[in-house]
């Protein structure tokens, strides 16, 4: 089965390039609301399921127990640029556990931000694990450490040591939240190592939308998974800006439409997003893993249809979906949309 | 139709995301050698016919009368990194014509060339036309003006101004020598205008490796633009560096292989390549646009099916066609490769 043409992306009038994908729209009974493409075939969620990943840092205790604020526990679950603000608040998150960044596996990269990256360069810095853009996952994983093995400073440090290796006990709890709340067993799921160095299993879009219509409502969840994946997207909707970074999707869509939407992209062309209000959770994968042109496109298009908006709501996510692409000069040369066969699919789903 | 699956991109053992597109090969008399996929669409070129837009600049008397080195014209059909050298070289072409890099109408942009970015933001600098990576064409396009308007100083300069448009003296040139060589008419040709500012016109993937196996061996060409299209692939086998940059794609092939391959990548996944010995030309595009990984690892497994390569080339080769890929930890994590399919329907064209 071909994956549809989602998003086209045109130079003048002409369509130069496209982006097939799947979608799946569930609720959090695990009936399909809507969905387009091959929706079983198994795919790496990345860093589109790192809510999922954070919740054991708030049902072990860890969150109370250090006194993580909401920017904090929004870092945890966040794919962030490297900029200052994001880079402090993973530091301050591992001084409330006593050790310091060298415990942390993700590797170091310059930010992503780009702005950020030259202020590096400029002062003759070069980039730590603090700017990767999951330390704030890679942090929260060391507060859950923390509080599951009792230990702090060097015996902490040593407990820590291969966490991002699948049967590290942190990892363990980690990977069983994620199978809990998609409903899918990953002892024998595909598996490969993340960007960052921690496993990522390969489940269906069906599950992963199941997953985040879960995290949505609660429905579904233990009650401590339930109140801890409320407590994530609240966090998240507080500080939208640490969850991705300036300009970013993620950011701009939720300080905009706060708690009602809980978005996170993942590498490779992937989007999970959680809709509270209609208990609906969503997942996408681009076929080709373009991520920050097609798979963004495809998610303000499904955001404008599922859930009613204002219309000062509406025209912001419509730049999101239908954006225009300059030049070096600022010349406008062509534009990125959600394709009019996909628009029409989704009609009348609110 | 749909276009094949051409390169996929695994984690671990499971494939993760693949590119789909359309290749043409074609001799120099308009036989089809080889194709996958709708070769006969139009699509936009990009820069990977930046060797036939170059052509007026020898063809004009241009590079003669100026004294233009090899490197200088390698880097007319460039789109390079912003690396010291390019830049250095841009600018000596523009000092032969006597106006400076205040004439380019290409824009500003921080130097693709990651490390070559990061020192200039050292420095405190910030970037100049010069590191756009078409700036080599553009001053080309200076030269061009300099040599048939027989203009210098602000003479030049003003006669100069708006060149990137297509009406332009020195852009109805380039226009014509494209058409000349692709043997297609570009009067109603789908138009847009492309990241440097010039136009860039829609081209069936047939007639643009037809005008690549043309330039290869000057047949069906007037004697000036065959003798034109040689100076030019001679220039960038000698200069490879010039034409894109430190371990860039295209710098490697040509380093290797000197003028056996001339071959050059162009935005939104596509590619072109000439191979002289053979009579034939190659153009490739990407349904999803992806240049860098997918683009490249196609024309890399064209490269090793259509010419005989000893057994160091055939490894080098092989290394681009099928790569390994590293996380931020340089851990393995997976692998670009072309499909089996792919490289089956290969099989057998030497």
């Amino acid at each position: 089965m071909e994956n549809p043409i989602l998003v086209e992306a045109l130079r003048g009038p002409t369509v130069e390039s496209f982006h097939r994908g799947a979608v799946a729209v569930v609720d959090d009974r695990g009936r399909v609301v809507w969905s387009c493409g091959d929706i079983e075939r198994p795919i790496f969620p990345r860093s589109a399921v790192k809510l999922l990943q954070a919740l054991p840092l708030v049902t072990s205790g860890a969150a109370d127990r250090l006194g993580l604020t909401s920017a904090e526990l929004a870092l945890a679950c966040a794919s962030h640029g490297g900029e200052p603000a994001h880079v402090e608040a993973a530091a301050s998150m591992l001084a409330k556990t006593g050790v310091d960044a060298s415990v942390l596996e993700c590797g170091a990269h310059w930010p992503s931000h780009e702005a950020s990256e030259r202020d590096l360069a400029r002062r003759g810095a070069e980039p730590t694990a603090l700017n990767n853009n999951c330390s704030g996952k890679h942090s929260g994983f060391v507060c859950v450490g923390c509080a599951t093995s009792g230990l702090s400073g060097a015996a902490l440090f040593d407990f820590m040591r291969g966490y991002v290796e699948p049967e590290h006990p942190v990892m363990r709890q980690v990977t069983q939240a994620l199978s809990q709340a998609t409903d899918h067993p990953l002892a024998h799921a595909p598996a490969g190592v993340d960007g960052c160095s921690i496993p990522t299993y390969a489940i269906p879009l069906f599950n992963l939308a199941l997953g985040f219509a879960r995290a949505g409502t609660g429905i579904g969840l233990p009650a401590d998974m339930a109140q801890a994946a409320a407590r994530l997207r609240l966090a998240i909707a507080e500080a939208p800006f640490m969850v991705a970074g300036s300009g970013r999707f993620d950011t701009r869509v939720m300080q905009r439409l706060g708690a009602r939407v809980c978005c996170k992209i993942g590498a490779e062309g992937v989007y999970c997003a959680s809709l509270p209000e209609k208990g609906w959770g969503v997942a996408l994968k681009m076929d080709d893993g373009n991520t920050s042109r097609a798979a963004e496109v495809v998610m303000a298009a499904l955001i404008e249809a599922l859930i009613p908006l204002g219309s000062e709501d509406a025209m912001a996510l419509r730049t999101l979906s239908e954006t225009v692409m300059h030049n070096w000069r600022g010349r406008r040369v062509g534009s990125l949309r959600a394709t009019t066969d996909f628009r029409a699919a989704l009609a009348g789903l609110q």
